[in-house]
């Protein structure tokens, strides 16, 4: 028998699960709506029968444990409490995963599992302190400090996305101000992208833009035909984002930040602007000393692998 | 015989040091001048020549280990890196004292050890996540992640007093601009007097105050007795440190702040707007959730006591 290990990376819109084996390889990958207007045990019968079946075909595989990566999971709990975007309360997924498939579940939130997979299976697997950025909607943090992830009191530690840079800037979803997250990610680019319209009202590209569906690839697009003011909307964000890493780092002093999500795909266009500032803010001690990088996982195993690393001695 | 621990808190102008037992309490404890502009060395033989003294009348004890705090230290390699106010450059105390004590010897920093030690002796006791500030002429910090000392890449982590609250905000001597500890510490509320002054040229109290020697107990009575500007000046401080330990817990979520050294005899006097400060600034989920509260450690012990509990299995 091959053990496996299924991971179960939970989504607003998507959940994506996959039969992870020891090396890091996925044997099985697959993809579905999240329904997060239904009760969660909708979403846990459709992921049973899909899962039930490949090891039905597949019968020297054997399913040794299960980790969850979710949006608010809760590492002591095993509760998902009232995720964003979907309509289920608190949660508790470890209980009813574990009730359905008799073996050993636990559940991190989704950027914690990023920070997970990163260490096992990416580029940090040499590393004891270093932080994964998720740039998509928002921005999600995961941190490892001395070889674990840093946890805190209640498991709610490492929300970088709401470390305010500014006490009185942007408006927050989350009722704060000036938190990263409103100025780096997609819903702070957007925000960017409306100011800079109304400051150069006459720019071309600026124009061409609708605010309310960002697409990081024209911006990139842009940016590769020498476009200023595509140039200017990352200059912009990586200073914010430079800044904010700056203020974690004289806390954390990490090896590395690691990034992941839709918009890190804009790779070096926004990493060097953000690189410039960060060593201007930070510390003469430590400058030179961190990391900016990308993640080194495949983008769209990043959620499974992460989710599957979980489970401790695979 | 006794098995005792020594605990050598290295500070710009004095050094404490004492001998500790298994159950926290100083058998033994002087205070000497450290002469930082004249090489280690005769810090060290000062030191070796009192303890001698002590250990030859007092038969019955042994030393088995010494843990040294020291600004700078660090706990890797062991070596005390350039340490300000003293002219010493880079030092390796471990391999200095290992070879005149001729036992277990380690280092870290003044703030860690301050951590270390109210994790053993004192409010500390049974939490895994926590962090100690300490107000003095600066702002130093020690944080504890999942029951151990957040040391960080290179163990420089855990930086409170250069948080930057204010991206455009004054001066601080690291070079760096709004650092947390140019508006928190003794150097913080010099330059909070000098622009209430400025300010409020009239105002008695404020006048009265020399702002090249700050005396905290002046503003403490005067706070005690109704003076309304004396109050202002913990409001205002007390604002600025409530955001700064708000951002920290966005990315720490620890069970509580706990303050120390000689600002925060202000007690309540400068904690309670801190706390309203801090909970306005925090996010909604860890509201109500992380005390703010002084030391448990008697004052002018905690600097010995964190250093002595740096010894493990004692």
């Amino acid at each position: 028998m091959k053990n496996l290990v299924l991971g179960i990376d939970i989504g607003g819109t998507n959940t994506v699960f996959g039969l992870v084996d020891k090396s890091g390889h996925i044997v099985y990958k697959e993809e579905i709506s999240t329904f997060g207007q239904e009760p969660v045990i909708n979403l846990l019968n459709r992921l049973k029968e899909k899962i039930d079946v490949f090891l039905k075909i597949n019968s020297d595989l054997d399913l040794i444990g299960i980790g969850v990566g979710a949006p608010n999971g809760n590492y002591y709990t095993g509760v998902i409490q009232d995720p964003p975007n979907m309509s289920w309360g608190d949660v508790n997924i470890v209980s009813m995963l574990t009730e359905k498939f008799a073996c050993h579940v636990k559940l991190t939130n989704d950027a914690n599992a990023a920070a997970l997979g990163e260490k096992k299976y990416g580029r940090a697997k040499n590393m004891n302190d270093f932080v994964t950025i998720t740039l998509g909607t928002g921005l999600g943090s995961g941190i490892f400090t001395g070889g674990v992830v840093l946890y805190g009191h209640d498991s709610t530690a490492g929300e970088l996305g709401h470390l305010s840079i500014d006490q009185n800037g942007r408006d927050c979803n989350c009722g704060l101000k000036g938190c990263l997250e409103m100025y780096v990610s997609a819903n702070g680019i957007k925000q960017t992208v409306l100011n800079f319209q109304n400051k150069y009202p006459d720019d071309l590209f600026l124009s061409s833009l609708d605010p309310n569906y960002i697409d990081g690839k024209l911006i990139d697009m842009a940016v590769d035909s020498g476009t200023e003011s595509a140039k200017r909307i990352y200059e912009y964000t990586g200073e914010k984002l430079g800044f904010g890493l700056a203020q974690a780092a004289s806390i954390l002093c990490p090896e590395a930040y690691i990034f992941y999500g839709g918009f890190s795909q804009a790779g070096e266009r926004l990493l060097r602007p953000t690189r410039i500032a960060f060593e201007k803010y930070l510390m003469h001690n430590l400058r030179g000393n961190i990391e900016i990088i990308q993640s080194g996982l495949p983008q769209g195993q990043a959620g499974i692998l992460g989710a599957a690393s979980i489970i401790d001695n695979f």
